[in-house]
């Protein structure tokens, strides 16, 4: 097998791609750090335990590991950034007030999560600690949502759903552990067929209820529906209650909203409102958050916590024409003084000045202008 | 054991410091690509051989290994850039002429290779391919002690060193590839016990040449010395021409200047003019590079090259007075149109301005300014 083919949904970025992501993780970093997210950059690789605290075992399913040879335990490569992040907030940085936290670099994954996806997404994200509110929910939505806008994105549709509509139903039921955690996936993999059978055994409310969640999706109509006919506990109430504020705020920054009260996608570690966007062009969610108020609790200070993350490399995916900036040919000449000058000025301007080497094989490409000696000065010419 | 402890030489990067590192990458990808350098970004992960193309055992023991479900074979973490990129000349973008290429971001080492280094360093580099002469070298030469500038570091002292001077010797003398091996590792550990032990069967030319080397360490008189007293091999005239002609061209560039035939240091893959920058406070080289012109051709297609990479992380620990920027505080207030124009306003100014979120627990910090209105508007005022 020739040595430089690549592991499958591995992929090399070339220059015209890794240029626009560049660009686009600069604009948001920017944006969110104009919002007070302070950028933090934890380890690509940890302590299995850290990496696992507080979240599933999809997480440890999705994790690269290997031996640390100077300790002989065993570390992972993180598959998301937001533990860790919870851990800097939790352990490091140990503010009693609210926090905002944002970051932006690779993670990996051992098997894609998706038909089309990499194994090794470039995440960005934003968190918010120690803000209970739904005010801090939406502010972390509505910077999703401009982040999205910033990159070019548009046509956005969010899909917003509650965890507590779920754990009010089964919280209220007493189902064994076990039995809930199947319930949780067959909801996830929105199996109707498995959900009608496990259902049977359950009494007649729970069941109804269970049963109901999957035709609960759609635009307002169901928040009333869902009220009318799910079993009338505190927490099912409240949770409605934040979804119709939060869909009412965000409804007329985007194209389409709807409420699916089966989401139980992304993380195990959510709490509260959970939401995701989407784009034409990709079926996969492009940015994905919620509310986890639990996670820090692993690190010793649990803190309610909101947050967002996207795939800078999927996103770029849904941006076409994408290309590198041309830049402007200029000859080798030794010790010519106005050359240099002029070279320098170009490119302290940004623009792309390329000196082609003696003996050079093949004239420089990439450049649609040059630098040429007209009347005794250096002028830029279009090729 | 806490689960937030990290392992050992790994490390999290606060605020602080995050936001020093990002602004130094930025700066450097901007400065390399105005000087025609384009942008990739490998992956972090590729099968093993891919990886080892072309380079020692040294970058194997250096890599962590992981198994890829997807195909059963062994793939690697990314311990140096440099054959990632080099493949990438080779094979994707086959480009006949003179390429350009940088990258930055993040590797991984087993054990870190100084007493003070970490096992993430954030590698940062650039690389000219298809220029078989010194103007090349010059040209990345020069742009990396730029790079460093830009960075704040000062006082620079550079070494230079050839690797033809050892193959030089070695090669004229006709012997095995174990004894060669073994006086590289000797002379790279500067261990002149070992030297003198392991010369002793050797013929009193070569002896006397190799024991010779590392005394040839110093300014351009030991060119002279080199010149006179190392055998007359073509290779070794060239090599020390080379090292004057670059020496005259860097010494007005940096604080001081050394040569150093006995330096082997670096990368195993290296051919002509090695080079490393080191800077008061810090006792590893800060910067590296070379000229290895074999390298690709592992992947078909062997191809000049030249090139430099340095390590983030390291050289932003040099820098003192690292800060975050502070912002400004400003009410949560709904419906308030009027402060809303203003906080984006200063956004897109570039100010940092955080919102106060209802019933926040401590006022927010790291701000020194606060929005506040004054007969009717909004102004900014110092805290």
């Amino acid at each position: 097998m020739p040595n430089w083919l690549l592991p499958e949904y591995i992929e090399d970025i070339l220059p015209a791609e890794a240029y626009h992501i560049e660009m686009l993780r600069r604009s948001m970093i920017d944006h969110l750090m104009v919002h007070g997210y302070r950028l933090v950059s934890p380890p690509l690789i940890e302590f299995v335990e850290s990496l696992l605290s507080g979240s599933g075992s999809d997480m440890d399913l999705q994790m690269f590991k290997v031996i640390d040879q100077l300790s002989g335990r065993m570390m992972g490569l993180r598959a998301d950034m937001t533990p860790q992040v919870a851990r800097i907030d939790a352990h490091l940085l140990n503010c009693g007030g609210v926090t905002r936290l944002c970051y932006a670099n690779s993670v990996l994954h051992t098997v894609p999560s998706g038909l089309t996806q990499t194994r090794e997404p470039l995440q960005i994200g934003a968190e918010i600690y120690g803000h209970q509110g739904l005010e801090s929910d939406l502010e972390i939505q509505r910077l999703m949502i401009r982040c999205l806008e910033l990159s070019g994105v548009n046509k956005l549709h969010i899909d917003l759903g509650h965890v507590a509509v779920f754990r009010g139903i089964i919280k209220n039921a007493n189902l064994s552990q076990n039995l809930e955690d199947e319930l949780f996936a067959i909801l996830q993999a929105k199996d109707t067929t498995a959900l009608k059978s496990v259902c049977k055994v359950l009494k007649k409310s729970t069941r109804d209820a269970l049963l109901l969640l999957p035709e609960l999706y759609g635009d307002k109509i169901i928040l009333q529906e869902a009220k009318k006919r799910l079993p009338p506990h505190k927490e099912i109430a409240l949770a409605l209650e934040q979804l119709d504020r939060v869909g009412k705020t965000l409804k007329p920054l985007v194209e389409t909203l709807a409420f699916d009260l089966a989401d139980l996608r992304g993380y195990h570690y959510h709490t509260g409102v959970v939401f995701a966007a989407y784009s034409n062009g990709c079926s996969n969610a492009i940015a994905l958050g919620g509310r986890y108020d639990e996670i820090g609790k692993s690190y010793g200070r649990a803190r309610p916590a909101t947050g967002f993350s996207m795939d800078l490399r999927e996103l770029s995916r849904l941006i076409e024409g994408k290309s590198y900036p041309m830049g402007i040919r200029a000859p080798y000449l030794k010790n010519d003084k106005d050359l240099e000058l002029k070279i320098n000025q170009l490119r302290n301007e940004g623009h792309i000045v390329i000196v082609e080497l003696p003996d050079q094989a093949e004239i420089t490409s990439g450049c649609d202008r040059q630098l040429v000696l007209k009347k005794g000065e250096w002028i830029v010419e279009e090729l």
